[in-house]
């Protein structure tokens, strides 16, 4: 088998093979193949697409590349919950904790991402102290004890996952449905999950942009999980406007612990945290009803249940829980500037990515691996999609530690607002759940 | 500029500015662009074409990025002759005297080609001691003296089309038109040429299998060299059975001999070599009827003012002229075995393919750079298309050193010989002559 012949292959739009998929990846894995080879192959793959029964080959061989953890019997209950990111997504860590009050063992392992704002780990990494440095051991010790628990991933795991990754993005090759989903889900399957929600979003914040293609997406990643024998849920979500109303790190986990305390009980939020969570109660068979679901999930935020369990994941991983009661305990941006509006009517619309862009000229993000994150900065919309707004009104406040980049910020996020003399409809959160 | 961005523009199929394609070119030569980003560029230029005019910007890019050879006023007048290749191809070995003799200076400057036999220089290397290790200064001092040259391109022409074409041998991304044109052209610019004869061949033993294909090659090629100010003439010919009767390297140079010497009045050889000759006679304007100048052109090979060129030219570059007398001065082959016809009836079809693949089986040419080449084996066709046969007629006899090679090139060769009971119509070789 020679690598030329795979890439002519793949160039002429033919299927590839099992056999030939696997020669591809462990070449990639052991450096035996140059990498122009898998990149010029990679841009075959984004002119002629690949086969669901190729994505699911290509998947399978990811996998393979690495590490694949194995929590035992436990795996067959552990839920993992994942999202192909977005402005202001805090609902896996409002999730996690509610999920694991309700139950459901969660175990949660996470890349630390690249992006506008940080992923889930560095938002959680926000609380001082937290660590997400946990061996398999621990993580799977910490699962039985107490329900819940949040690790990073390692190099160990799909290796060729990796190198394709860095690969694409410097060669155009990031937007192509079979390499999304192949990463996405030969990821999820090595970190030892057999039940797994994906969220897929759509918008201008998200890398879908319509919800056309975030189904075809999803559609896809449930079908890969069904041919490699995993139980995936897709979820696919709006991500035209950033969720909540917190974009950054700390000033997430503030927003997330509020509506574990109960203090938030409606918006975009309180609602996708409830549909999501109602979706894997009623999915991996602990409730029938979704009604019955959804009101015993409400009865463990309004008993205190859902952030005691976070509490718990606090202590757990080393964090101080004392940010709980206190967000003095966060580390705290300099400058605290509330921009108002000078327009008087109805939000239309908020574009997630100008907000996004906003926050990466605060320090909120990264763009390279080794890059700091500034945890104390941000992006508070005190205004929101459907909201009323006179002149005059609090608009947004920036969480900022330098004035050049607040004023950065503003241009990028006054830019986002558009306004309407009428309430505008709101659109639901949740597009469509496909399942197997 | 960013090299990523470039290669998105080419996947998304936009036209690439002049500055983008000199980024890219100048990011190859000098090391500052991976590989990898190059291939991929490459994979999404296969899919996407690029039109003549990005197509004669990167023809000027990969000229500019290495040494560019001057003659100075003799330029306008020297005639380069190409071909894109073929089975049996000396043509350029027979019209570079007779061009010379009729007082067209020609300098050519070749490389020495991977393929199923050798290239120019390397069957003019079969001459015992003939040297193409020529200088600049050596070069042009010998046409000035005697009209005619032929050298070897240094690694200083072109450096980035020698680092393109090593990526595209191992990318599948060889067979695509602007990267064949630019490639091609720019050697021939960069090689100091104003006037270009380019012959693009069709047919199973050619790049191009179908003349159409070929014509959008050679219209292509025309037009680059326009657009930058060189006059380029495209001869579209056929490459359907090998070209003359000689196919490997001495024995190509033997079959020249004979047709410089006048032994050879018909068929392909000497019809290609007059028709060529011709266009470039009229084309250069010195002579206005192409009748008138293939007259002229006979009776240099009638006074033997042709061979005598040819003579001058060997010496020149070191060569023993003694060869043209006495072919048992040439590298001698071991075996010469006469294979007979088991059929009755006329050729209808050879090979060229076939023919070729049979010659590299003994060794006729080379698969890497550092690969020897023995002159004195190849495989003279004595049965050629349109030729009656007799059953026990030899048909084709094998020049070899090795008695197993010699079973497998007999192989190949009986199959590319296709016979009819009647005498096929014979097609003419030129399909097209494209000008500016």
């Amino acid at each position: 088998m020679r690598i030329v012949d795979i890439i002519d292959k793949k160039k002429q739009g033919k299927e590839l093979s099992k056999e030939e998929i696997n020669y591809f990846i462990s070449s990639l894995t052991d450096n035996s193949m140059p990498d122009y080879q898998a990149s010029a192959w990679l841009m075959a793959v984004w002119f002629r697409s690949m086969s669901e029964e190729e994505t699911a080959h290509l998947t399978d061989a990811i996998i393979k590349s690495g590490e694949v953890i194995h929590f035992g019997e436990l795996s067959k209950k552990i839920i993992d919950k994942h999202s192909t990111g977005g402005v202001g997504d805090k609902v896996t860590i409002t999730l996690l904790p509610l999920l694991a009050a309700a139950g459901v063992p969660i175990a949660k392992l996470s890349g630390k991402g690249l992006g506008h704002t940080g992923g889930t780990i560095d938002k959680l990494e926000s609380i001082p102290n937290f660590t997400t440095s946990l061996s398999i051991e621990e993580l799977h010790r910490q699962v039985e004890e107490i329900g819940v628990a949040i690790g990073q991933q390692t190099q160990n795991l799909t290796p060729a996952d990796g190198k394709l990754y860095a690969l694409r993005d410097v060669t155009a090759t990031v937007d192509s449905l079979p390499l999304i989903a192949s990463s996405v889900v030969s990821k999820k399957i090595a970190s030892g999950a057999d039940n797994i929600i994906l969220d897929v979003k759509y918008g201008s914040g998200a890398f879908m942009k319509t919800p056309e293609d975030a189904v075809k997406l999803a559609q896809l990643m449930v079908n890969i999980g069904k041919k490699l024998g995993k139980r995936i849920i897709a979820v696919v979500t709006s991500m035209e406007e950033p969720l909540g109303r917190a974009v950054g790190n700390s000033i997430e986990i503030i927003e997330s612990l509020e509506f574990l305390k109960g203090h938030i009980t409606s918006g975009d939020i309180a609602e996708l945290t409830y549909d999501f969570a109602t979706i894997a109660l009623t999915q991996t068979g602990m409730f029938i009803d979704e009604e019955t679901a959804r009101s015993y999930l409400k009865e463990l935020i309004h008993t205190g249940k859902a952030i005691e369990k976070f509490r718990e994941l606090i202590k757990a991983q080393g964090g101080v829980p004392e940010v709980i009661e206190d967000y003095t305990r966060f580390p705290q941006a300099k400058f605290k500037v509330e921009v108002k509006s000078e327009h008087a009517g109805y939000i239309n619309k908020i574009d997630a990515y100008k907000i996004a862009y906003g926050c990466k000229l605060l320090g909120a993000g990264r763009e390279k691996k080794t890059d700091l994150i500034d945890y104390s900065v941000g992006v508070f919309l005190n205004k929101k999609t459907g909201e009323q707004v006179r002149e005059g009104d609090i608009l947004y406040t920036i969480y900022s530690n330098d004035e050049e980049k607040t004023s950065a910020c503003k241009k990028y996020c006054n830019e986002a607002y558009e306004y309407v003399n009428e309430k505008p409809d709101l659109k639901k959160q949740i597009y469509k759940i496909i399942t197997q």
